[in-house]
């Protein structure tokens, strides 16, 4: 199945036939003060820097969140959607939970963006649904409702459909709708990896529709991180997701590495452009 | 299924329903130049070395290749496999494609040992399964034939269903046969990563026997190679593969990861064992 978005240039197919697609996680005021600091001052330069720094690196669509405290995120927002997508021609998607702050940044973006995101809470579906029904986008679908998250892939798997029909209700075509099976710690309990795989693989195959995931959440409170989550994009790949939202300056490269295992990069095209891109950055970052 | 191994003192279960099992690769002449030269000299020093470093980093079996040119290897490697029973309590698995070779190595050790290989080729059966039977061995079975090495995963399946079929006729039980899919290069051909995989899935599913595979090769000809290896081992743990012939110094962080991520390490207790003893094997290495 077929998601396509739109940037102010650019157009990206998430595709679960083809290639995965990268949606750069960095422009997240979480563990970023900086960021905080720059766009309280009204200040758009380091949050433009992180979009190029992603871009290059091999990110299809960008994540922008200004989720922080006392932000005025109504007017915040657009304010950051229209400064990215003047100067980079990529998707964007955009991610808050208030439905104001939303649809303002859709207002401002002329492209068709992807909204991260609703869930299975009542609240959520009725706030977010009619919002991206509104500006044409398509919107993440978390695997959650108002009993919390479950340990059961069947539970994820059935809160999934339950999103994919509400949307169609709302007149959200199914395409236009990309589950995230959600992911949690390994170190809070080791069957919580398994748990996305196999709700990624029940997705696929009950709804066919594109999935995405964070997949640096796996980890958390573990040593070594970057090896684990490299494993579990490879894994999540493997069992049927299309896209993810993680740091693309880490992550692209195991990425490509997949793609091309998984018979999803013609003449090891991809890799090896990747390959020689990330070589020219470490040159010119040492020069 | 479980394949059951025994060193001079350990035993090693290879269990598709449990840990992965790591062969460690590095005694072995290819690209070694150090240890043909020391092993021509009668010195075993270097080979025992290797053993202590593969063990160090997590190697449940060690891999045991003298095959070079113009070695009198039915002396050398029972030579090799004492000095290494002597020292280290690992099962071994004895790699020479010379029945007599493999017959002196086999009676050199008290254990029971995994013999690498045998392949569907007529003569490949009728050389090395009586010998594997005789000492009461396993024994690594490759897809691949009189015909060579098919792209076709339903045709490697039938290679390993005939591996099998001989084996028991030669009174060697399934759980006595290791299969190893065969992994090309995706630098020769992006398809190659898939039918390995798939041909893992299919052996698993038909056989339900343990499977094994060299992880290297994949990257042949590409840049990046350790990247390249590292997704397709999760790949391969994911579609089922038990075992691996691998360097554990490099790929044995990988592997506990995707254990743990596939729900077979119990508290994350083994990831953050190995985390702390490669900790400490770097420390002493820097001081």
């Amino acid at each position: 199945m077929e998601t396509l978005l739109k940037g102010s240039g650019k157009t990206v197919t998430i595709d679960n036939e083809g290639n995965f697609t990268i949606i750069g996680e960095s422009i997240n005021p979480t563990r970023r003060k900086k960021l905080i600091e720059t766009l309280q001052a009204g200040n758009f330069d380091y949050a433009l820097q992180l979009a190029e720094t992603q871009i290059a690196y091999g990110a299809d669509i960008l994540d922008i969140n200004v989720g922080f405290p006392g932000v005025d995120d109504e007017n915040l927002l657009p304010a950051v959607v229209k400064a990215v997508n003047e100067k980079y021609d990529v998707p964007l998607c955009l991610d808050t939970p208030n439905p104001k702050a939303l649809a303002a940044g859709l207002s401002a973006t002329p492209g068709k963006a992807l909204v991260n995101s609703v869930n299975g809470e009542e609240k959520s579906l009725q706030a977010i649904l009619p919002v991206v029904k509104e500006y044409g986008a398509a919107v993440i679908g978390l695997c959650m409702d108002d009993d919390g998250i479950s340990n059961d892939p069947e539970v994820r798997v059935s809160i999934a459909g339950k999103i994919l029909e509400r949307a169609a209700k709302s007149g959200i075509a199914a395409e236009n709708v990309v589950i995230d099976p959600l992911v949690m710690s390994v170190g809070s309990d080791d069957n919580a990896g398994m748990v996305s795989l196999q709700t990624i693989e029940l997705v696929r195959h009950e709804f066919g529709v594109n999935i995405t995931m964070g997949a640096s959440n796996v980890s958390f409170g573990l040593p070594d991180r970057e090896i684990l989550n490299q494993a579990f994009l490879v894994a999540a790949m493997y069992a049927g997701a299309s896209c993810a939202i993680t740091n693309p300056v880490k992550f692209t490269t195991i990425i490509r590495a997949a793609d091309l295992l998984l018979a999803r990069d013609e003449y090891a095209g991809r890799y090896i452009k990747h390959y020689r891109t990330v070589q020219k950055l470490n040159a010119s970052a040492v020069n």
